[in-house]
């Protein structure tokens, strides 16, 4: 139980470091009989890639996937499906100079603490770089979810004090800062500008949605949807918070008014007339619309001097080199997409045995 | 995997209904040699026991816990301990006139969209009784960690609009809110009555603190001490959002004021200047305290009449009668402490397999 | 992960020691809607049960279960079903004698070795009176499969060096060894009888089948249904060799009488001609009856002086006291059946899960 | 749980069809700090592979491994480690001609019954290539279990009525049916000979041995060593019975010659003067040599004419064709050293969590 496996049915097991040779995933437990191809993954690691825009940092990988196993005539069948990205375009020499620093806001000095020692290089394990092995494999739980209709979506809602107020789903892969708000995405492009000029970076938040979920997936008590939701997200790298429907809001709401009224919908299905619970009661889908917000702190890597200490705890100021995002948030829609998809697909495997 | 075990090495199996014959938890994994005695449990039990002011409900029952197993002599052997309570004091009649209508804000619909039909006395396994059997385990990881040094504790730090500005540890346990501040506390206490006679509900947060855990816990990159974190407060009945340190706040910090300086500690050890990580980087503790925020909606049971449908999606009112807490803030105290105990004791002992 | 959990998507958490203060089972997975009542896992437990027949020990104890969650108006909820059954007969006085000393054949020195002490009071948990939560989950599982008619049973095949040569399922539950040849059950009893004059006890054979369980169950490559049967056979105390269909004969034998030739059966489905593979093919179930065996060793606890050592591992002479089965076969007969139960209700649920 | 993860803390994850890409596994949980390197991998996967002797079926590929992750600087960090084989000589036209028969003894027709079709060439993932990934995550098992003085071997006890009655070890690796008799060596070479030739398979036992294993691991009640030994052998290809210790053997044995009576050993240490129990009591190792007898089928493939059906259930005569052993135990026997390798590092990791 290392940690780099994630769910139960539609499990996922993911490896690799930053600077090695490979990252990549083996999905195991996806049904067999989905129709998939290379070009399936390839799209939404397309979309997870650096070097997209300005946006983003400069190291351009193409990240082409190969898929090595579980596919046959097109179809999965039901075996692990085990998919690699190569390294093809790691600078790793940038890191000598810090391999004895550690970085403030980066896992250098955990990773020590808990190891004894670490793969330096980009951040090794620790790297965003390990995200890869998520899309892919949420790529293959977007197609299997597919099936039934089930669609997942997400975008920069907040840029540091910067908010989306519409949600045009149609503009967000429009804008490099996929915000779904076309007047407020060019005021957040040009704030990371401002940013990266002042060697800095932002924070934000992302919203994902999923639509068309049918009711009752969920386990209680521990395994609700919304607790694996939590875990999935809190488990991407630079998220600090997450939060389901009206969430934090809720604080300062009373019941009168939280309570989601029940209502017969124009479909004949039961429903609700506002969705203040993000589409989740009691751990379990209620159909409704899925809506989760995730807050990720500004990167930690900066281009200023800060204040550290090396190995042996003495002080030191650090200068970190390489290429590095101002935000996070662009790249983190596709992942935070990934992240909801497998809790879904998981979800809508075990679900299957909750009856006679 | 029916959802109800929770923890990887300090694995938790909780079971039973609000108005069922009993509740409890076996808790598999415990490390031989712990002395362990039934009133080790039963303080926190009382704690999240109702009936303990006018804060909380009428429900009045002793939830004596009985040890069936797993010590010996007053020590744990290192084989289950199952901890049973039994329900005295189930009003089930409360719930027959309700029993095809579907509660706003409650788990009655979806139960059924999964299951086909539920048992509807008091909400069954979705009620908050569940959680006698998460504190009991707590209880037992807290114990454990104990040895070490951990200590954990939560408080209401909000109730809707009113927030602690002080955080008076010894204040904590001596108000039915839970509130470390002595000024607000009272505040509190007279809008829960307020809320209580406009026969409505209010939410809050929780937030909940860990000390002198060593650093090193977490398991990169899906099993990190936050993410599971995160999916230990969101399996808690009536959470909705979880953060860790500054938490959404850091959707509007920089990284040059976010990042946590490292500095070497009065006591020799590495540590930070400041904590907006909440002692957690890259997933992994970083010997920082731990800093956890919850937000709790306000509870769904309200005595007002409210619209909602029947099993067959009719429309119908609906008046929840029943005993119920007018906020679940100063119960939720002790159910966040043990969710924080039992993540913490799971990857403690998940830790010694960490290194060679 | 202490080792108290078996199965996947039904799970089953045992718990208790054999003076204790209970035994007992938590069932999480089931799906709901089953009709399950005490009467249900009374039966299989009173199989079980000690007392029946001189061929067993003089412990006599009512076993009775008792239901405490999981079922609302006579039907699974989808919920954990915790089983209890109270300990009312312990006689621990008779092990303080031997608190010091380890037993030859027992688990007295390695659960030492392991968690640095013991509950010595009937062997603790390594006692089979442990096996009490494996029959009551067993019994869930057997109502479970009946719904798809699946039936298991199980005999004693061999006693020492007598064998059943005739099995006569009418047979089995008439005599108080389980041996479904009416010609060689006598002689086995002599035997018993015989041993016990001796102060010696006796191994054997127990054989478990399962009929009409639907082909396509375990899962590739490492839960394979005879890998699960492996464990959950090999996880019963006394039990030292666990065999499917030909078994250890197939070492004699070659591919082209070991292969079983497929042919169309009567009913229009696909089958074999013979039964050497025992009903498992490649890890997953074929359709045909699935056959194992199991070999138990002959009890350790032998009222015969016998050499070993204590605890500072000094020599010493050690008489086991207590009440004692010469053989275990009789009682092995419904436990045998509940783990071969559990794995095939584990396997059909997970089933559910493998194609689109 | 797709079924091809093993192991708590120490978990593998293979993947790979006998006809696709690749094979390979993925290990997560293997502690930091162990040196590692490519060559420690390939020896072992030399062992396993074919086209050794005239034992062992004609494809010859070089089945050379790439470590893509978790090793650096040459010691593992504690991340996962993943390992590739490249399929480099498969003749999947050899199959063309069989993909609608179900071979007899063959996973062919159960997989459709699973999952509705499957990767015919081959054998797909039912190929015993499969075990590739085994035997590279056992050979990191072996270099971590060596730092604590573990020695793990086995050989071929028994072919057909052939059985070895001496076991010189250093006899095993000289002869192409890795027998320890250097007298029934030859015999058993000749043998194989004689079935090729009569287009017919053999079937045998191969026996794993386990020495220097520390007193104390293994889970009660169903995590015993034992029972996740048994797990492990029945997961083998072919295998069809598995056995600890004096094994079926003991249905024959009286408990007064059964139990092994303990003493001191010369070392201090308490240990035992016999050894029935195979080194392991009540589900825990002992101090002594761990002992393992399994039992594996002919090879279904042989080339004689055999009677079957096709996927509509119509008779039909077979004759398959490709290259084939005539006896898997020569790469049996690196195969279940590799399982009994796997074991054993899951429980001592999971060993270090059991003492407080």
């Amino acid at each position: 139980m290392g940690g780099s496996s994630f769910g139960t049915l539609f499990r996922i097991s993911t490896f690799g470091e930053s600077h090695g040779a490979a990252v990549g995933v083996v999905v195991d437990g996806c049904p067999s009989g989905l129709p998939l191809a290379e070009p399936d993954i390839q799209h939404d690691l397309d979309r997870r890639r650096v070097g997209q825009s300005r946006m983003t940092s400069a190291r351009n990988e193409p990240d082409a996937v190969r898929i090595l196993s579980g596919v046959f005539e097109g179809r999965t069948t039901g075996t692990p499906i085990a998919m690699v990205v190569e390294n093809t375009n790691a600078r790793s020499q940038d890191y000598d100079a810090i391999k004895d620093l550690y970085r403030p806001g980066h896992a250098d000095y955990t990773w020590d603490a808990k190891f004894g020692f670490r793969d330096y290089r980009g951040g090794g394990r620790s790297s965003a770089r390990e995200t890869v092995g998520r899309v892919a494999a949420g790529a293959v739980a977007r197609k299997l979810l597919g099936t039934i209709g089930v669609r997942v979506f997400a975008y920069t809602v907040q840029l540091a004090h910067l908010r989306a107020e519409r949600i045009d789903e149609a503009e967000i892969e429009r804008n490099p800062m996929r915000c779904p708000d076309p007047e407020v995405a060019p005021q957040m492009v040009a704030l990371v500008e401002q940013a990266r000029r002042e060697l800095d970076s932002l924070g934000g938040i992302v919203e994902v949605r999923a639509r068309s979920v049918p009711p009752g997936l969920g386990e209680p008590v521990f395994d609700k949807l919304d607790a694996d939701i939590g875990k999935a997200m809190l488990s991407i790298p630079a998220v600090k918070g997450v939060e389901i429907g009206a969430g934090f809001d809720v604080a300062q709401q009373r019941g009168s008014r939280n309570n989601d009224p029940f209502t017969r919908r124009e479909d004949g299905h039961i429903g609700t007339t506002s969705n203040h619970a993000g589409g989740i009661l009691g751990g379990i889908s209620s159909g409704e619309e899925i809506v989760v917000r995730v807050a990720a702190k500004p990167p930690a890597s900066i281009a200023q001097e800060q204040q550290t200490v090396n190995q042996s705890g003495d002080p030191a100021l650090i200068t970190v080199k390489g290429r590095h995002d101002p935000t996070v948030l662009p790249r983190l829609v596709p992942v935070a997409e990934a992240m909801l998809l497998l809790v879904l697909a998981d979800h809508w495997l075990r679900q299957r045995a909750a009856r006679l």
